[in-house]
């Protein structure tokens, strides 16, 4: 007998029939022979409503509180569930993070799962019982409430997955899987119908926000399969799972992000020990850097007092509290200017097959250049190549890629033959 | 150093503005040199909200998770409250039911209470900080969340304080303390200062709604002082103590009670074991009954077969489900006929002085027959005397008593003379 973790969002929660509808999917997996587990979100909108009213009382409510506060969303969405799978003739049970219990640090509104105690879990499925798991939240070790961060339902409901040893882990959402890019931006765009664990963490990371990117490592540490699929029909999503499973394609999507600006120190003196005590400034007060680059600088005449530019991006909405961070940092290695642009976009391609295949970034770049589209910075890793453009050029430089990529026409396992 | 439990209702917690005007006096109250701990109801019509959600699901929703459900209302206004205090620079911190905590049986949606454990909070109290309560809600000993039922968060306040042992358990409510009779039927109603459990007792399971009767019951039993107060005003409230701290008065209030309807059964066979059926089969069918009035019937000829009349009142809110277990009832015991009238109230004086003063029930009948009012039933105890009359009469009735018995013209510690 299967058992089958399922795990449905705040749109597929969103009203009372939609709730109906996710409590039929459950009864149907369960009558299909599964034990089945059920994490929720809290009700669509109910999240907001909540910080909201705290925002009401003050701009810099406690941590602690907010996560009481918080966690009550997912407990009405789990309660509803149960009885909603009751009113369909099945036997049901909610459980709280701190029934389960997920155990968690007391990092509250963004605690870290540290251990779950299934057992009550499991007594419940063997007595044939359809378990629903309020996402989102856990308790420490002091039996304070803790949340898990915005998206953390689906870390909830893969770490669930994990301690019970489920064969899959569905994450029911409002879109029908995983895509090859943006469909919004390109209508050819495709859904994946299998992807791995590292190319779905580009994909998550770069702003493809399908998975939450906690779920996604957690997911490959434990090897749990995910089943990315729709709540509003019964077709399949896409599978996540480990590389070894998958026929390799070269790349396998096309993403991009609209929340990061670029920063460059200009003219820092091109000394060992600056770029270090750049990024270690940055980290003491917790600027959150993404893309770094910097050239080499080549100095002919191999005098002391060469400089160099220090390029990296920050998410937009950290900008206005760490402009005067950056700025102290700057006049401190002696940068001659501070330049912020705001007017970027990160265009990147991922895919396993990057790691084998020579000649996916020249193909990258060629594709934009034939487009007239300026690249501003560059950055790779193993399996994705990414780059900064103008904001205007976002959705002709996604078009063109998914296009030159063949990514839209081809049938799935034929994605990007070998260049 | 005082210790200080106070209660804020729903509507004292309606809005962020009222929440923070509760947070205001319980800081006053910390700032006077009180330990404070506060019991908070949800905001105002977020209970029903709440079960409005459960009954659009389903007409009969499971009462655990109900009780998961509603716990929802008073976590969010504890965890707001304790913002609240913070924001205006005071330490604060929230208890949930299962973190304080409130152990209870496993009735859900009617849970009792069977021990509090309140060694976190005393822990929080001698670090200076002031500790806010979820009320209505408790944990069972399986750990699932139970509730106390409506208005159980009088029984949570008085509750806590019985197991802190505080000086005091204020209860903050819409009204500023309880009247001598409703002031909305009777203009010249006064508040009552002082009254004791007793007399709070029947004036609250008279239709007097400012305390929960539950929560009275608790006080007396463990003679926890309740001041009943405003949370709109700073002027004393009534003080709700031991009979023996009290000048003794012969008539304390009126209260009046339209939620009842009369049941007779008209004919029954007048013998021994016959009314101990009648009220053992309405039991077994969980008919809650209120008064209940048998004539005695001489029959000069001593013959058997002689027949009586047997009223009694139920609740006109159980009228539609009990109906058919009482016409059941009628017809074993012989009943000629089982006539219901929903068209009365029950109008009571109540007063700790009744037991040494003689006359005060002759003073109600004379005063209700001098204004026309026919009585058709009459039920009394040591401390209150109940009259069922038309629903016509229920504000001349009101009036006529609390005029009569001089409640609202003497100072209230010469209320009601000897008579």
């Amino acid at each position: 007998m299967a058992l089958v973790v399922q795990k449905f969002g705040g749109t597929s929660m969103g009203t009372i029939d939609r709730i109906k509808n996710a409590a039929a999917r459950t009864i149907a997996a369960h009558t299909e022979g599964n034990r089945v587990v059920v994490i929720v979100s809290a009700m669509s909108g109910e999240t907001d409503r909540l910080l909201r009213l705290a925002r009401e009382v003050t701009a810099v409510p406690d941590a602690r509180e907010m996560d009481a506060l918080a966690a009550t969303g997912e407990q009405v969405a789990s309660a509803l569930m149960a009885i909603a799978i009751q009113a369909q003739g099945m036997r049901a049970r909610s459980f709280l993070g701190h029934q389960m219990k997920v155990l968690t640090d007391s990092a509250f509104t963004k605690a870290r799962i540290k251990a779950i105690d299934a057992s009550r879990v499991q007594l419940a499925l063997e007595e044939g019982e359809i378990v629903v798991v309020a996402g989102f939240q856990g308790v420490d070790e002091h039996g304070n409430i803790t949340t898990l961060g915005r998206g953390g339902s689906d870390t909830s409901a893969v770490a669930i997955a994990a301690a019970l040893d489920a064969d899959v882990c569905e994450i029911f959402t409002d879109v029908d899987g995983v895509y090859t890019t943006d469909p919004n931006i390109c209508p050819s765009a495709k859904k994946i119908d299998r992807i791995s664990y590292e190319e779905m963490l580009e994909l998550a990371s770069l702003g493809a926000k399908v998975l939450q990117i906690r779920s996604v490592e957690m997911a490959m540490k434990y090897g749990v399969p995910v089943h990315v699929r729709s709540s509003f029909s019964s077709s399949s999503g896409t599978l996540v799972t480990h590389e070894g499973d998958l026929e390799q394609v070269v790349v396998t999507g096309v993403a991009y992000d609209k929340g990061e600006a670029r920063v460059m120190l200009v003219g820092v003196r091109d000394q060992p020990g600056v770029v270090a005590e750049i990024f270690t400034a940055l980290a003491a007060k917790s600027v959150s850097v993404d893309m770094i680059i910097q050239n080499v600088s080549v100095d002919p005449t191999g005098a002391k007092g060469a400089h160099t530019d220090v390029t990296f991006t920050v998410a937009k909405s950290d900008l206005a509290r760490v402009r005067d961070v950056i700025d102290e940092i700057g006049r401190k290695v002696g940068a001659v200017d501070v330049r912020y642009d705001e007017d970027i976009v990160k265009v990147s391609v991922v895919g396993l097959g990057m790691r084998s295949h020579a000649g996916v970034a020249a193909k990258m770049f060629s594709i934009l250049a034939e487009h007239g589209i300026n690249i501003q910075a560059i950055s790779t890793s193993e399996i994705k190549i990414s780059c900064l453009v103008a904001t205007k050029y976002t959705e002709l430089a996604v078009r063109a890629l998914h296009e030159g990529f063949q990514l839209g026409n081809a049938p799935a396992d034929e994605r990007t033959p070998a260049i």
